[in-house]
């Protein structure tokens, strides 16, 4: 499909957003996205009406549509449906100025995003370390070993390097890339959220070890879309069905 | 950085490919690109001074580096640094045709790659399901536990969704998007193979269950690029260093 053809379907209908309903999960990055760059969507599976959730369960089970997506989330965009947080976060930024116009640059946003990614993914495995079909009381105990290393190992090798980058990139204001905001920096806002709601322990002295980090989360938390949004019932609480997930004992 | 210094930079020096040098590992899905494409590049951890191990050292925890590489496989281009697996074949596939030109295909080709690399991720995961930085005999019950749920949900989930999309694009050739290889492609195929070497018996029954992808592997072995490639020294053999280990035990 060209772009232009893309262009003209926006006009006849709003994006779709798919996601699971009760939780910020992986769409959060996408719907953070879409909030700042005030762009019409529609968070189908939240839609209170049987038809949305219908059309989720197709999506996920069929066989005809081009393109299919592997899992949650996607996104409808006109015909065409893009799967995948960082792909869809690629297209969003370069239609919505969410990314540098630069090519290199543009590259750079997205390896952050995907590293952010990286960082997601093991957030989940730290609740889930051996399946997400399993409860995690079913998997409780290797869950606490691995919140620990995720905790004293990983987590600190992760925001270091943000807070590395960020400290490279400009000496004063808190940005990823360049001087605008791009999708990069509402991602590592929503990350920090996050690992403040499900380590609040071990975040407990980020202000002073990532100082820049914490001057993004408060930068981004102010922006007067993401107040709306975040005050708004579109954006749903954190809860234990989620990948931030606060238990206690897996906070130290 | 403009793409034209880049390109300008190239013909000053080869792409420098900075990886662990005693396995495939991620840098296996670069290595293979950068091979079919036909395209010079020094595989600097492996050369034999120690000049490119120190370099490679530096990287990791320089400081100064614009852009610094947050985890290897990276690539040195020019001046620049790209690393992230995915968004390195990004910019290999846009710069060495192994992506179509339409921007949504292209779009697709790197949803179908991060889609593979998230099974990657989960193979790394069954022999390291708690920690990276311990040893296997150290995780070991967990491992088994966590490769069965692997075997049995997992891997038909991913290898299916693979099966779907190349059924759908082409009804004879086994290719995922286009007419074309594209480096989703080599990925799809280093995948298998290393599914094939880790998990001999979940896998013996995959070319009835998954006829395209089998003929997509045989496909893309035979390519003369890639088979030269393999029969080379530069192919680094499978080993229990890598993300694709063979232990019997969790082999089922």
């Amino acid at each position: 499909m060209l772009t232009k053809d893309v262009e003209e379907m926006e006009r006849v209908k709003p994006y779709g957003l798919y996601y699971w309903p009760g939780i910020q999960g992986r769409g959060e990055f996408i719907r953070l996205a879409l909030e700042y760059a005030g762009v019409k969507y529609v968070d189908v599976a939240r839609q209170k009406n049987k038809k949305a959730g219908q059309m989720f369960a197709a999506y996920l089970s069929s066989h005809s549509v081009a393109n299919p997506p592997f899992a949650p989330p996607f996104l409808e965009v006109g015909d065409s449906i893009i799967g995948q947080t960082a792909a869809i976060l690629l297209f969003l930024g370069d239609r919505h100025g969410l990314a540098p116009r630069n090519k290199m640059k543009r590259l750079w946003t997205h390896q952050i995003q995907l590293t952010i990614g990286d960082c997601v993914n093991e957030v989940h495995d730290t609740h889930h370390p051996i399946s997400a079909s399993l409860y995690y009381e079913d998997q409780k105990l290797h869950a606490k070993r691995r919140a620990k290393i995720f905790r004293e190992e990983r987590m600190p090798k992760f925001l270091s390097w943000f807070e590395q980058i960020l400290q490279q990139n400009l000496p004063r204001d808190p940005r990823l890339v360049g001087r605008s905001i791009t999708y990069a920096d509402l991602s590592l806002f929503q990350l920090v959220e996050g690992l403040r709601y499900a380590f609040p322990r071990a975040m407990q002295n980020a202000p002073n070890s990532y100082p820049r980090l914490c001057a993004l989360h408060q930068f981004v938390a102010q922006l007067p879309r993401i107040k709306a949004y975040c005050a708004s019932d579109r954006r749903i609480p954190f809860n234990e069905d989620g990948i931030f997930r606060h238990y206690p004992e897996l906070d130290g």
